[in-house]
C-alpha cells in the first residue's frame, strides 16, 4: 500500500513542509523508520532521533521542528501525538479499503454463529462477532462492535460507538453472599449435611455502559446487586480488568490491565489507574485522581492528585534483609523515641 | 411487577409489623429506596438512614427496630442480611415466573451450540449454556449450571448445585516443566537448533469440584499434574482467579476477584482471601484464615486469624521519599543499634 | 492401564535396578504412592520419603539411590525430574492409545465449529478446537494446538509446536490512546457533547509467536501499535497473563500466572517471572533475570540475578502498627540523623 502525503494533510490538517507527492508505505517509530516511513516526534527527549531518522516524513510540533535536518519532510502540528492517533485511524481505513474492497462489504455485521436472544436489541449499525452471546433484554447501541466471544448478559446495555474485545464478560453475577451463622456452627466442612455457609444474593441489577467506551480482552464487569453497575462515557478499560458489582466509573477515566475494582467503589471522572492496582470496596475516588501501577487503594481519596504505594524492587538478598526490619518497623520508632528521651537526659536538658 | 408483602413473609418467615397487603415493586438500598421499595438495615452504622428512608418496608433486627419511624412497615428477623439474601432468591424466581412464563419453560437446558463429548456425563437437570465445551470423561452433576463459554476439560468433575460463570476454564494444563540443563548450555536463544529448555510435564490429573460451588467469570482452575486439583463443597470463587495445579481448597472458603493460588497450595476450610492476593506454592493455610486484599502469602499459616501485608497508599511525592528510605531499612536498624550503644557509653552506664 | 517398566526404560533410558517386568498402573508423588505407582525423588529434602514409600518403582539420581531400601526397584538417571517429565509425555501417549484407539483417530484436527477466515493459513498438522476464531491473514504453523475458544486475530502468527490453552486472546488491540487537550477542557463528564478525551490509536502491528511456546488459559497478548509484539521461541506463559502491545519476550523465558507486562517492555532470554508480578512499560530486563512473585518491576534491570519487592505478610494487628510507621519512614531517618548529630555533640566529639 502506497499513500500520498498530500492526501493525509488534506484529510487531517497540519502544515506540510516538503512535497505533497511524497509516497508513504508505513507508519513507524522514529528509531526503526525507513524510506517510506511516516513517523512522529512527540516528546523532546527523542529529539536526537530526529536528526538520524530514515523516515520519509516526520510529524513534529513547532518546538520539535528545530531538531530536524533541513531536507526532512515534515508535518507541523501543535499536538504531534494526537495527530498521529488520528493518522492511525485514517491509515487503517485506507488499508481496509485497499485490502478488501469487496469482501469487507460482503461480511455481515452479525456473525451467523452469534447467539442473540429474540428479546435483545442490537442496533442495525452494530457489529457482533463470532460466538458472542447477547441475552434477553440486553441492548447494543449504534456503531458498537462486540468482537469474538463476548458475553452480554440479561438486561445489560452497551452505548454508542463502543469497542468490546474478545472474551469480555459483561453482567456476570456480582460476588454477593450472606453468611448463615446457624450453618457455620453445625458444618463439618467435609459434608454438605449442614447446608451452605454462604447464601447467594441474587444479583438483580444489570450493567450500563456509556458511549465511546472500550473494554479490553477477557475483562469482566459484574451486574449490580440491586442497582446497576455503571461505566461512564468515554471510559477506556484495558485487558483482564475486574469491575465488581455496583461500581461506578466516571466519564473519561482510563484503567490499565489487571486492575481490580471491588464492589460499590465509586471512581470519579478523568482518573487513571495503573496496571495491577486494586481499589477496595465502598471507597470513593474524586475526579482527576491518578493511581500508580500495582498500588492498593485502601481509603477514599477526596483530593485530586497522584497516589502510590508500591514496595520498592531490590536485589533479593537486600530485600530479605529489609523485609526482616520492616516486620518490626514500629519498634524502630519506639527505639528512636527512647533514644531521643535518653539524649535529652544525658545532655542535661 | 408488584408483589405482596404478606406472600414474602409467608415464604421466608419473620415478624411482620404493618399491613401484609403492602405492595412492593423493587428491592433497594435504604438510601435510594422509594415508595414500593423493600429495603433492609443490616448494620447499626446505617441506622440513621432508617429514619429518613422512603422505603415502603424495611427488614430489621430487634435492635435495629428502635431506629424506625413509628409508622414504618417492618419485617423483624434476627439476621436481616441473611433474610435479604433469601429474599433476592425468592424475588428472582417470582420475576422469572412473571416475565417469561412460557418461554423459559421452552428453553432447552442444553444449548444446541454446546459441544459435549459423547463420553461426557451431564445430569438431566443440569443447564449448559451457549458455546460451552465439555470434554471426554467430564461430568456435571445435578442442578449445576454452566453459563456461556465455559470449558470443562477431560475427566474434570463439577458437583451438584454449582454455578459456573462465563469464560471459566476448568482443567487446562497446570504449568509444569522440567529444565533440561544440557539444552540450557547449548542454546542460543535466537534459534531452536539447541532444542527446548523447558520440557513439558504432561498434566495427568484432573479437577474435582464439590457441591454448591460458584466460580466467577474468566476464572481458571488447572488440572493436577499427577493427582487432582480439589475444590471443596460450598467454595465461592469470584472472577479472574487463578487456581494452579494440585491446589486443594477447603469447604466454604471464599475468594474475591483476581486472586492467584500457586501450585500445590493447600487452603483450609472457612477461609477468606481478599481480592488480588497471591498465595505462593506448596504452602498450607489452616482453617479460618483470613487474608487481606492484595496480600502476598509467602509462608504457611498454622494459626487461624487475619493476616495482611500491603504497602500503604500515599501521595506519590511522599511515597517516593519513603521508598528511598525503605530500600535501606536494615541500615536504619543498624544506626539505631549504634546510637543505643553510643548513648550507653556517653551516659557512663 | 498396566505398563511394563522395561518398556519405559527402553524408550527413555536410565539404569534399571530390579525387574523389567514390574507392572505399573500410575504415576504418583512419593508420599501418596501405592503398589503399582511409579514415583520419583528429585530433591534431597524428600529423601526420607523414599524409605517409606509404597511406590513399586522410584526414579532417582546416583546420590538419591543411597536413601532407597535395598529391595526397592529403581531407575537411576542423572536428572530424575527431567526423566519424570519425559515419562509423563510417554505415559500420556500410551494412555491415549489405549483409551481411544479409534475415536481419537476419527476426530478431525479442525473442529467443525471453529471459524477460520479463508485468508488465514492453518498447517495441515495443526489442531484447532471448538469455538476458536482465526482471523484474516493469521497463521498457525506445524503441529501447533489451539484448544477451545482461542482467538487469533488478524495477521497474528503462531509458530511450530505451540500449545494455546482455552480462552486465550492473541492480537486484541493494544491499549493506546492520545489525549485531546482541547476536548479535556470543554468536557463536562456527564455528556458526550464535548467529544472524546481519549483518541484511539489504531493498533497496526500484529503478534508473532515463536516455536514451542505454551500459552495458559485466558491469557492475553495484544497486537503492537506499529511494529509487532514478539514472543520468542520456547517461551512458557501460564494463565491469566497480560502481555501488552510492543512487548518483546526473549526465548525460553517463563512466567507464572497473573503476571502483567506493560507496553513496550523488553524482557530477555532465560528469565523467570513469578506469579502476579508487574513489569512496567518501556523497561528492559537483560537475560537471566528472575523476578519474585508479586514484585513490581519499576526500573530496567541490566544485571542478571534475583530481584524482589514484596511487602512482608503479618498478623493484621501488627501490620497496622507497621504501616503507620512506614508512611513516615523518611522521618525516622531524619530523626536518626538528628540523634547521631546530638550524640556527637553530647559526647564532646
Amino acid at each position: 500500500m502506497l499513500l500520498r502525503l498530500g492526501d493525509i494533510v488534506d484529510a487531517l490538517g497540519g502544515t506540510l513542509v516538503g512535497s505533497p507527492d511524497t509516497q508513504l508505505s508505513r507508519l513507524s517509530p522514529l528509531d526503526v523508520a525507513q524510506a517510506g516511513s511516516l513517523s512522529f516526534l512527540s516528546h523532546p527527549k527523542y529529539a536526537s532521533q530526529l536528526l538520524h531518522t530514515r523516515a520519509s516524513v516526520v510529524i513534529v510540533s513547532e518546538d520539535g521542528r528545530v531538531h530536524a535536518r533541513p531536507d526532512q519532510v515534515l508535518v507541523v502540528t501543535p499536538q504531534p501525538y494526537l495527530y498521529f492517533a488520528k493518522l492511525t485511524q485514517w491509515w487503517r481505513k485506507a488499508q481496509m479499503g485497499q485490502d478488501a474492497p469487496s469482501s469487507a462489504a460482503r461480511e455481515p455485521l452479525i456473525h451467523p454463529s452469534a447467539v442473540i436472544h429474540p428479546e435483545a436489541r442490537v442496533h442495525a449499525s452494530a457489529k457482533v462477532g463470532p460466538f458472542c452471546v447477547i441475552e434477553r433484554g440486553a441492548s447494543v447501541e449504534e456503531g458498537s462492535w462486540l468482537k469474538s466471544r463476548v458475553t452480554l448478559s440479561e438486561n445489560c446495555q452497551v452505548g454508542r460507538g463502543c469497542i468490546v474485545h474478545s472474551g469480555v464478560v459483561i453482567g456476570a453475577d456480582g460476588f454477593g453472599f450472606a453468611k448463615d451463622p446457624s450453618v457455620a456452627q453445625s458444618l463439618s466442612g467435609s459434608s454438605m449435611d449442614g447446608g451452605t455457609l454462604w447464601v447467594k444474593i441474587e444479583q438483580l441489577g444489570a450493567v450500563q455502559i456509556g458511549d465511546e467506551v472500550e473494554i479490553g480482552a477477557n475483562t469482566c464487569i459484574d451486574r449490580g446487586a440491586l442497582e446497576d453497575t455503571v461505566i461512564g462515557h468515554g471510559v477506556k478499560l484495558d485487558n483482564l480488568i475486574q469491575i465488581a458489582h455496583n461500581v461506578h466509573i466516571g466519564a473519561h477515566t482510563a484503567m490499565a490491565a489487571c486492575v481490580g475494582v471491588a464492589g460499590s467503589a465509586k471512581i470519579g471522572q478523568f482518573c487513571t489507574v495503573g496496571g495491577g492496582a486494586i481499589v477496595l470496596g465502598h471507597l470513593e475516588l474524586t475526579d482527576h485522581v491518578h493511581i500508580s501501577a500495582a498500588t492498593v487503594v485502601t481509603r477514599s481519596i477526596t483530593k485530586p492528585g497522584h497516589y502510590s504505594g508500591i514496595y520498592p524492587l531490590q536485589d533479593n538478598a537486600l530485600w530479605e534483609k529489609n523485609a526482616v526490619t520492616l516486620k518490626q518497623a514500629y519498634k524502630l520508632r519506639e527505639r528512636i523515641m527512647a533514644l531521643e528521651k535518653g539524649l535529652q537526659t544525658s545532655s542535661g536538658t
